[in-house]
């Protein structure tokens, strides 16, 4: 997508690779919404880093640095033994999938890079065959993500009010995103909507990455609480709900995502509001067969006890801190711990919305009902090819 | 309620009053949870900045606030002449009242003290009936919160999971509170639970306030982000919701309170689990006819942007900030950016829960269906007297 750097509006995906120095080069998220940079990581050892240190987050965007990272281990090698570099290869790869041990994506982009270089004749063949892979791997991520949109576009209609739980815009992806699509798709084509971002306490990517995407493509927007999309709906001020999903239950049409989402869900159907999931297809899980089984992550207290921000002067109309602090300190980011230190605090990071709750949810392959999944299993990767593998 | 300051445990009402010295006496609830301090107010002026200025909050709290800066106003007065007297009583009102001019307790609280005064012969049993009277009027706040605890026992049970929201605690009160009262008596009766503290984004007052009382009183608690009581609802962990009121309608039953309440009343009732609001008195507005127009403030949309908190070092198992913060800054308040800096929010401070997804109101007069407000509303302060003053 666009990203206006200094004035200047330059098109930039979440990842993509120098092939002459023989780089990958990611947006450095961490950095987001406060500071733009995009960083090169000089081997397969600092793109393996960067995925673990989450330079780089979101499903798809995390499967194709895990690709650019093989085709950039398989490049670097300058042996002549076929031997030596399979066992280089194979120091990549579990260096690769150690960086985020639970995702599944850099498996499946590992998978799918190690065949296609498999059918390669010699060394220089076969290095050349991982770069075409890990290219194809990333294209293949952003043709998904522009089905989804050319699909969910019909969903947005002029005037709409949109509500969008987290980030699964471009930033998770290697451009346009899953849950973004048809906002973008529907900008293309000249609709004019609002959409409300709610701030996803407590890592607060709807506030950080999702308002930043969106401010970025001029998209008119506010960031709300999370408790406020109750009232909104209440106020009839919101007309579609979109988000997206870490694991979608191919047999129940169940959808796990970000906390929060449920409770979205829950309020959209008490309104009579749409109520979508926009998915990739790696994300369907075809072997679980209850929500109830999917494993919800516990993730660290400190995330709610506190918040990581930018310190700098109080805007108006709240209190001030009590001496300003020196301008040399504006723009460093601090964590605040903001509950109170004797209490401890739980946090669920997932939630899983029922089918019932469902709209639909929109594929690359079109928009289905939660229950037509199974049904149209084949059409949704469980074919043999890069769709399989991605789709597991 | 008990406050364990460097070790030692002892009793603080948010509010008193220093009869030797004329001062008002405030528990300073900004520093709160990260430091405790009892400010004291030495003439009616500073009074009247320590509402304005937040260091006391609460309708309750700034309710009794109020009475006791007439009588400290009151009895500061050092002349012979009744008509100077009387001019200098209206001086001490509308300072007080131009303090929070849109809370409605302190505009009670004012009238009641003026009364009672009313009745007193020479200037100096004026002065002394002054202050009876706030005296009175504090201790009627104690009364009803004890009431809301006695008939609010019997909803908690052995091994219970409760849910609040927001703070509507003893800080919000002269001492006890609303919401919290329940939980209170029924600590002191022995029980054992466990309450689940609604962050309640944006201004955190569950983090902070409410899970500072918690641990004060040794109760058993979790601080959860506003996005996680639906899962843990989904997942069968919360049994009873108690939330507070900032106005409660007598002719429907409708309650509006902190942002987010609505959204935990619409989830208990798709859980079947029972939505209690626990409410004084002073809360009852007996002549709006729908939830629809009440007002909904608008705040400050920095609220939302941003979060306040106490710089210090990054906890376990977050990312730490780039260089460790000099020593001498840990526990400097400040504000951190959030969100992106080029968005804008919307940030609206209360909701409107409707009476259908109410399971009962606490009253000081027992536990009653929405609906039942207004059959009662004899009993709930519309007869003469003080609870007539306060319930306006």
């Amino acid at each position: 997508m666009n990203v206006t750097v200094r004035g200047h509006a330059s098109h930039f995906r979440t990842v993509t690779f120098d092939v002459r120095r023989n780089e990958v080069l990611l947006i450095e998220q961490r950095l987001l919404p406060h500071e733009f940079q995009v960083v090169s990581t000089r081997d397969f050892r600092q793109t393996a880093r960067a995925i673990k240190e989450m330079v780089v987050r979101g499903a798809g965007a995390i499967g194709a640095t895990a690709a650019y990272g093989l085709a950039q281990g398989a490049r670097a090698f300058r042996g002549r033994a076929q031997a030596a570099f399979l066992r280089h290869i194979e120091t990549v790869c579990e260096t690769l999938k150690a960086a985020r041990p639970t995702a599944v994506d850099p498996i499946n982009a590992l998978s799918y890079v190690r065949q296609v270089m498999g059918t390669g004749q010699t060394l220089e063949e076969q290095q050349a065959l991982a770069l075409a892979a890990a290219e194809e791997f990333a294209n293949e991520d952003v043709r998904h993500c522009q089905d989804i949109g050319r699909h969910g576009v019909k969903l947005i209609r002029n005037g709409m009010n949109v509500l969008t739980h987290c980030n699964a815009g471009w930033l998770a992806f290697v451009d346009i995103g899953s849950a973004t699509a048809p906002l973008y798709a529907a900008q293309a084509q000249g609709r004019k909507f609002h959409v409300y971002c709610d701030e996803t306490r407590p890592r607060s990517q709807g506030a950080t990455l999702t308002a930043w995407e969106l401010a970025q493509q001029k998209i008119s927007h506010h960031i709300i609480a999370d408790s406020a999309a109750g009232h909104l709906m209440q106020r009839g001020k919101i007309d579609l709900v979109i988000v997206g999903s870490d694991r979608t239950l191919g047999r129940t049409g169940e959808v796990a995502n970000k906390i929060g989402t449920y409770t979205k869900a829950v309020l959209a159907k008490r309104h009579g509001i749409p109520f979508y999931v926009a998915i990739p297809l790696s994300t369907i899980d075809w072997n679980l067969r209850s929500g109830f089984h999917i494993p919800i992550e516990e993730r660290h207290e400190s995330e709610v006890l506190g918040a990581w921000g930018v310190v700098g002067r109080a805007p108006d109309g709240i209190r001030k801190p009590s001496p300003a602090l020196p301008a040399r300190r504006l723009l460093r980011r601090a964590y605040v711990q903001v509950a109170n230190p004797a209490s401890k605090a739980l946090n669920p990071g997932f939630d899983v919305t029922p089918a019932e709750l469902i709209t639909g949810i929109i594929t690359p392959v079109g928009i289905l009902k939660p229950h037509e999944l199974w049904a149209r299993r084949r059409d949704l990767g469980c074919a043999p090819g890069i769709k399989d593998l991605r789709a597991h």
